[in-house]
């Protein structure tokens, strides 16, 4: 009854800006510097997204990671590829999309939606040199 | 006593097919797809192996990286490189290859073989976006 | 006038063996060694193709890049991904898959279905460490 | 007297969008797909400058790649990232940014102010999967 | 109130051997290879340090990414690049520089110096094939 | 009778320093910056070496990249892995170790030695950013 975690990456490419719309222009020019930009910025953002679970006997699955693919697009990027993440995205409506809070809302777009084994982690890479995690906690 | 983990990384090329003898080959095609093929297909695996531990005072070891992948090419590598999942690898018979299942095989390969604090994790890539990992629960 | 070169990057995965049938088994088994092995072993090949051309006025694009990638699947990748090199390609009938011959027959594919600018470079990465390219002399 | 290339590397993030405003709304929807989409999208660019000439005596330097660096962010990077590709940029303006044609603007950016060896070739890496090059032909 | 993990990369070069002075240099030798080598070998290291906490409801951030790579260049980058690791580092005076106890001389170096989060992990990886990962613990 | 193009990749790690003796310290550390540091520094390379020609009949091979490893090795790496490039390395006896230099010095250790094809490039990855390529002209 082996526990084993599965993995599956995408990619998508979206643009965005940080500001929060509470606070003073000064204010987000000296919080969030360049990645305050007023006409975006974007990046190519990778999505791991990862699932545990005991495989199948019949399959030696713990999800299909094609039905995974199915679900992360269906739910994820089919809705943020090549689109504005401060205008374009019902699920980040009134959510500044830091990598932060982008992570956590992916999470809770795919949570209940995984077919086999359960959701584990969420992975998120907007840089060759920043990326965030969050596990649901 | 600083508990510390240590991975090494090493690369192997084998073909597979998933099949399971015990359902009908509809069910098989329908279930595996593409990765049912008859003549079988193929990866470029990288396998990472984790061990933890404290390091040695002497050498400042967990274990000797050049140990371990001896041991890694030893229980697991020159036996799956270049070999035929299915037909090949005595360690495997009996054993659907998924990647799920293969993960944990080379747990059982290389528990109570680690010369130096302990097994930690498995994980195995199988392709640019999918992944798996074992960590022996 | 600009000459722009443009690379589209797929993957794909496949079993192959390296044995030449007009030589006896023993010649095979020495020359390829494991790349011999009697039952296989595979692949995640990284194809990159290369087309060179003037950027359209009205587009910008020497070739679209998604039609490039229709292409590479219509006349390659849909044909070898999943598939056994020996056995199951109807255009490496007759050639043994090393890596330069499945480059040559690659382009040979290619050529003449480029619809945008004109073929510069077929590129196959076979594993992290080894790589071929031909561009057509 | 070796001519030596030597390529720094460099990256940076951009919105942008593809749309050609002498055409209709349908042809540029049509032409460039979710390319097109309205409130842009965006990348991780990654540049790659290349200079050919013979290493210095003194230095074993074609160029001082240090020195290259800061002439590829004074005249392309600290221009370009964290910008928006259509709004922003002056040495774009009336440039469509297809990966293309930045690319053949970057070269005329950076052409005459190289002060070792000469420029050979800019590449433009816009996705895992598509990238460009141009070498001022 | 979730819990986010965000990761940081930065890049350094420094030479360094591995040498136990308490130890006969046969015995280092022996033990340690190549790695031994009287001269010094050296590396490109990668720092991976990941900080979790509750992102700001102000900016989105656990921890600004651009006030971690300072505290990771103030406390370490800029004391270890280019540097020895045997012989010009004080925060390793009287370690000896195997991944293991670099990583934790890491890990004491940044203690207390977050200002964001708490420190979670010091990933440190030596080259292609050989990482080390310290959790405090 | 096609040209192909076949490219292996190995791996070394190595100390080094740029200084040049002929020139005052004040000069070698305006000039090099930290490069110039008294006890060293070190990189991991990537050496990536080209050789074009006709693939055999036989074999489909331009060179068997087994044997294009052992003459690598034999020539190069097991000369330069863990060394330092100053003080240990009979082929850079008087040549100032830059990446260009090297990257000369070592088409200079390889040339004649070639047993399948002609050489065509060694191209030599000091750093994620910084390379050199040279093809003998």
């Amino acid at each position: 009854m082996a526990q084993v975690r599965v993995t599956r990456k995408e990619r998508f490419n979206a643009a965005h800006r940080l500001h929060n719309p509470d606070k003073s222009d000064a204010w987000n020019r000296e919080t969030f510097g360049k990645c305050n930009s007023a006409n975006f910025h974007g990046h190519n953002y990778t999505l791991e997204v990862t699932v545990v679970g005991e495989p199948s006997p019949d399959t030696g699955y713990v999800i299909d990671l094609a039905e995974l693919k199915s679900i992360m697009h269906e739910r994820v990027i089919d809705i943020v590829d090549h689109s504005n993440l401060n205008l374009d995205v019902p699920f980040l409506d009134g959510v500044m999309p830091s990598t932060e809070n982008f992570a956590v809302a992916i999470w809770q777009q795919l949570e209940g939606h995984i077919t086999g084994g359960r959701l584990a982690s969420v992975r998120l890479i907007e840089t060759d040199k920043n990326s965030v995690e969050y596990c649901g906690e």
